[in-house]
């Protein structure tokens, strides 16, 4: 069991450590961890498998919770014509800057350009605006996977990179109301995903005008904070009210015989919820991946293995955990043990099961969780039910360790200099009271280099002041830098 | 239960007939069965829910059989380099008059002009040179499913249109003995999935170097026959030998330490497999779908809907077979069973259970299929083995109706006139001896506007003489007019 010490140095020596070099650190763990590699297409990434294993299982459970909700699934087109994109304006010039362009089809010049999709609100209006009539056609909630183009100047693996894959859902409601309630609904959906699945905790609130979606009357996001104090947006929703309606003429007859417009909502999360895993979870040893996603919970490491009956052993124990559903694997290449152990936790896999002739003789194994290293021994017969709680364990441990990260690193401010000071002196959440005012928002910016995160939902206020001006506030508002 | 015939009537007559306008016929389906919308991007579709349902039901399936045979899933990027797409001459000199170029990013005109992928085999080569180094790391057998762009003059939905939905698998061996393997293999594998899940008869075989993916070393197919007696490739597997290899510099260490170029495969099927069903199965009254693809594989509708306890027997009814695994639908909206007999017709879901207040008091059901609109009436309480039964029925007699219409279609042709005659007078294969070279396949075209469609597997000379030139014949080939 013992003897993995020299090699695991070796190993995580290749990594950089966190406090030296975050930003090190994470490109370090996405190439070492075998989740991506470069390509000669300037800040496009290619997943490997696993990576691209982690996105799947993402994609499973975000998908059957969509179904829950109703929703179907559909894929529009890739490109939109130039006039198609300019139909409604906000969101033009929004993403004018970000997208590209296709002006040839073959050797010919094309009549009109085409921008490759960076999200595809207009597409589903034209659609929407063919199918629906009646409001007998009402709600209409489509979703779909494809990938996006943004030409992003720089750019990082999962977080930042000219194309990533994405789900975008855009949904047509009857009322006001109803499109509402689905803007927060998905909200939710994802909040949970991130909190119950992924171990993440999120602060759910609305984003200050400056940071909305251009065209939504208003954007709610899932923030959560990284390892370094840094913020992530891991989902956003949005509520068009019925502006793109209007632009593109979706009306219904509705049961009282009037023509109305219907009201809108989109929403994304992305790729770059693997960016968020690594820095939320991951350590100097590698990726630490939630259960629920990694493409391997456990994985078994026969010891000695060349002694009688060990090899037969691990398989057995691996053959009745996978029976029981778990994802699992069984390494007995001729690498050492101690490289396998460094190998796997590299790869973030939450359990290592190590069985070696002793324990085979006493009917036992060793089981090694991921983000504590804590060794438990566990009686062979009992493994499937050792495994189901160290899995949970580990889970529930990811959460109250990221929590407990962000509240160490969330600030509150009541005037401009406290504000500075804490922005000087820490990296994570202020907390403080805002006017309204774009100016405030700016200044912040141009002072303590923060950003509106977002306005927690019910927040109780701190002051009655703004923290820039000292007027009256309005909202309580979750300053920092992002990813 | 009866009822059905006025809005049936009324229904089926917005299809144009399959022998009145076949083509017509076609694209009457694919819109009124709700499969696909047309857009304002010329040439390209929307995939509506039901149509995309099919599409993920595929990928189910042939993600399994992938599975199985150790394939690994990746993502590339969308975009090729122009000079990345140089690299190898000859797939450039095939693809370059249908490729989509991006030329500007933002405001920004490119430095290098980046393409839509058509296809990727110069990316997987770009990441297999920077990954694979000994004979360790081989094989690697990644496939990715994606979008892929083609800048087709003329356009149909799934069988032609400027982007498309597919799978790509791209392979890398240290023989070639593996990489012929591997390319038969998974030729094996499409042609399992048509004959076995989708009922669709296919010639296994090679393409002629005139019809062969451009570079490489032999291309093999399955050639279905639609309904009309046209073909349509289903699936194509590619052995490339080491020629990208050679181009793209992939070399590995031998366990007998010498440096060794790797031996390549790709294979792909696309959404044209939906025209494919579509051709293959559908009749006057719309969609016919293989139960293995069919989003609803039963539809209960309740007769009579009012009368007491007749919803909810229907219900009880949707809910015995869902727990039994299949994927059921229960109408219970206010149309009429006649309206919904029709719908689910066009529709093409395989099987319809009608109950009614009668049946229930006698404790049965009816079932009907959808291909032969055979009824039985089936104890309520052996509705899941019916199913069943009916099912699989069905299956297997779709296939045999196809393979009924193939032989019917298929010809023999020892000499020119022959050939120009069978051509003139029917649609369908026309099997004869061909020479081995181009001229005599140009020829065929010119005079009987045929092509070759492919040179079946271990078959048997038909005559010792070229259809075309009389020479010594080399090879039989299936000639005939392909979508």
């Amino acid at each position: 069991m013992a003897g993995n010490s020299q090699k695991d140095k070796k190993l995580v020596t290749e990594i950089t450590a966190m406090d030296e070099d975050f930003a090190k650190w994470y490109t370090d763990i996405v190439k070492k961890a075998d989740l991506i590699d470069y390509s000669s297409v300037k800040g496009c990434m290619i997943i490997r498998p696993y990576g691209y294993a982690i996105w799947e299982n993402i994609q499973k459970i975000l998908d059957a919770k969509f179904k829950e909700t109703g929703v179907e699934k559909v894929y529009m087109p890739m490109f939109i014509p130039e006039s198609l994109l300019k139909k409604e304006k906000d969101p033009v010039e929004g993403f004018a800057p970000e997208v590209a362009w296709v002006t040839h089809g073959g050797n010919e010049k094309l009549a009109e350009r085409l921008c490759v999709r960076p999200t595809s609100e207009t597409l589903f209006c034209e659609h929407y605006a063919n199918i629906i009539k009646s409001y007998r056609d009402l709600p209409k909630v489509y979703n779909q996977w494809c990938s996006v183009v943004r030409w992003e100047k720089t750019t990082r693996p999962f977080l930042r990179s000219r194309e990533f894959l994405w789900q975008e859902g855009h949904t047509m409601h009857r009322t006001a109301e109803e499109a509402e309630a689905r803007t927060v609904q998905m909200l939710n959906v994802y909040a949970d995903f991130f909190e119950k699945e992924l171990g993440m905790p999120v602060i759910r609130g609305q984003k200050t005008d400056k940071e909305k979606f251009a065209g939504a009357e208003a954007t709610y996001t899932v923030e959560a904070l990284m390892h370094d104090g840094k913020a992530l947006q891991g989902g956003t929703s949005h509520n068009f009210g019925n502006g793109f309606a209007k632009a593109f003429d979706i009306q219904f007859l509705d049961s009282d015989n009037q023509l109305k417009y219907a009201y809108e909502t989109s929403w994304g999360v992305s790729t770059r919820i693997i960016g968020g895993i690594i820095m939320t979870h991951g350590d100097d040893s590698g990726l630490v991946l939630p259960p629920s996603v990694a493409p391997i919970q456990v994985v078994v490491i026969p010891v000695q293995q060349h002694k009688e009956g060990v090899i037969e052993a691990a398989s057995k124990l691996a053959d009745t955990l996978k029976a029981a559903g778990f994802r699992v694997k069984m390494d007995d290449s001729e690498q050492s043990p101690g490289w396998k152990f460094s190998e796997y936790e590299m790869k973030g896999v939450p359990l290592r099961i190590e069985i070696g002739p002793r324990d085979l003789a006493e009917g036992k194994c060793v089981i090694v969780r991921r983000d504590n290293r804590e060794k438990s021994f566990v009686a062979i017969n009992d493994v499937t039910t050792a495994v189901t709680e160290g899995l949970e364990n580990l889970r529930a441990a990811l959460y109250e360790k990221a929590l407990k990260n962000r509240e160490d690193r969330t600030f509150s401010a009541t005037n401009l200099e406290e504000l500075v000071n804490i922005a000087n002196e820490n990296s994570g959440y202020i907390r403080a009271m805002w006017c309204g005012d774009l100016e405030c928002e700016m200044k912040l910016k141009e002072v303590a280099d923060v950003t509106s995160r977002c306005m927690p939902f019910d927040a109780e206020a701190i002051s009655d002041k703004c923290v820039c001006c000292g007027r009256d506030a309005k909202k309580l508002v979750y300053w920092g830098k992002a990813y």
